[in-house]
């Protein structure tokens, strides 16, 4: 029984003595943070010096070589690329996009939605009907839809203390409703800009078309103009208000592009892997420093501060920058199917 | 004891239900302030429009009549003002520094620190000694401070993870660094601006005469400036290396202000109180967005929101604006003694 309580005692100490020993490393690793941090000027950099890094661009070009070198920088136990296909869609012409009200022509402010196809070369002009759901747009139909222009004016629900969700639930009308509007006929689609701010920057962000269904034109409105339209619609017979718009868009063959990986090595099982990470590619019309080079910096922090505290991990810690979550997933379903393989 | 059960049921259903009551209370709490959220607009337009509010000064005066206004315009059962009598220190022409190296003068960005004493109208010229705390000032002693000026170079630590803590530890310097210079003789203080950032804004902030022990005038220096100073006094002759500041701050005769006060009266205890605040004065050169802006707007916000959901609380509930916080306190004191006598 004696043995029995020493055992107890010794293991308990032991767990004290590791518990300790932790404390000791975790603040190691806040120190390190706090005292050489790297992560903000990383984000500075990838944001003001590369910019805006679509899929197929340049800019993705750049961060990548940018991101290996940076990874090579800081003596990780293994830095590469994993090579993946991705879209590779380019926005073209500055878009153009005019509230008509009878012979008066109000330029409004547009984006294309990435994906979108291009209007005919001289644009798309046709009656509006305005929804706020996709439930309302079902209610309405062919017979009102067939040959007008559908207007998602579905307003961002600030009610969400998650802003994250709020953004998912306005984003249905976006990922899914033009391709919902072109299958009771309509001739183009005008959304809502997914954002509480009352601005005029029109956001852009990616529509789905469903296979099967005629591709029709797509493309982001200012919350401001969606709001002045909305009145004018409310205040004016219909027929007498028209929307045109015209974009240039185009999808081109895909391009060869790279997940970058950086890896610490596990003392005890190599082969397993802790994967952090974060994707690295950002919409054409922004720096992309919330979506998400907030995500890749802090990944590789994560692993620099493991390094530069000497931290030895039993398993493996890979930082990945997931090419293409934007438009298509594809670096990130690369890197899963590879994981699986392997 | 089957009485016993069901009395424990009749409890526990009682309390689930005044919970989810709660829940759905707390919501509407949520929802008023995530839909309707007056918080932001009200610091932009006490940053903005307003700006810098030292007590004593015109900003200052109208950053009370402004929040009076807006308590008033949320209807609050009551809202008034508590008079208090505040310091009135002002700043002065533009501060000026120089080091002095030989024959070359280097401009340096100053500012003096908040209550100071002029410097002479010709400025202070005299050699300077480097100390990075108060126990390095204490152990060099009157021999080697007396007639020279103090530079306090003691950097900001940022290893505190509540960075608050950090800024106080640095502070100490600051607050109680001019008047322990002045105890061995010397005749200025320069302090190192309390920040992590490495520019060439000079951080205003107060310090502490003692009681007793002669006035020297005090400034800030930036921290470029405060290292390319420490640099130069390593690696030149200390007797080269001068200092020569000139600042005309002035400490005029006390000016009445308020604290401003609104409440919600409680329904079954009025006359207890719950009190939140934060204080409206800010430093002359900033417009005071995080000290004490968002803790003024928060704090009439929660009052709002109560407000607008309709909730009745028990106890009374007090929003207050202190004024002068920053050089003096002399509103929390009168808030609390008036508290004290009530």
């Amino acid at each position: 029984m004696m043995k029995r309580y020493l055992l107890l005692a010794a293991l308990f100490l032991s767990a004290t003595a590791s518990q300790a020993q932790d404390s000791v490393i975790i603040r190691k690793f806040y120190d390190e943070a706090l005292v050489n941090g790297q992560a903000y000027d990383n984000l500075r950099y990838l944001c003001k010096n590369i910019g805006q890094r679509l899929s197929g661009s340049v800019g993705a070009e750049k961060a990548v070589t940018w991101s290996k070198k940076l990874m090579d920088s800081y003596g990780f136990d293994k830095v590469y690329l994993q090579e993946v296909m991705v879209p590779h869609w380019v926005r073209g012409a500055k878009e153009q996009g005019y509230i008509i009200d009878g012979n008066k022509k109000i330029a409004v402010p547009i984006v294309a939605l990435g994906s979108s196809i291009a209007t005919p070369a001289k644009g798309v002009t046709a009656n509006i009907v305005e929804v706020r759901s996709l439930k309302e747009l079902d209610a309405l139909g062919e017979s009102v839809i067939k040959g007008k222009i559908v207007f998602f004016n579905g307003a961002f629900d600030q009610r969400f203390i998650e802003t994250g969700a709020g953004y998912g639930a306005a984003g249905i009308q976006r990922f899914a409703g033009p391709s919902a509007a072109a299958k009771y006929g309509a001739v183009g689609a005008i959304v809502r800009s997914i954002t509480p701010a009352l601005d005029d920057y029109p956001h852009t962000g990616g529509t789905v078309y469903v296979d099967g269904v005629k591709k029709i034109p797509a493309a982001a409105i200012s919350t401001l103009a969606a709001n002045k339209l909305s009145n004018m619609l409310r205040l004016r017979k219909l027929p007498l208000i028209k929307f045109y718009f015209k974009q240039s868009c185009q999808t081109l063959p895909d391009v060869k592009s790279y997940n970058v990986i950086g890896e610490i090595k596990g003392s005890q099982n190599p082969n397993k892997f802790i994967t952090i990470g974060g994707h690295l590619d950002s919409w054409d019309l922004a720096e992309g420093a919330h979506d998400d080079g907030t995500g890749v910096v802090q990944s590789v922090e994560v692993l620099r501060i493991l390094k530069a505290t000497g931290y030895k991990p039993k398993n493996s810690i890979r930082a990945v920058f997931f090419m293409n979550e934007e438009n298509g997933h594809k670096g990130g379903i690369k890197y899963a199917q590879q994981a699986a393989a392997d």
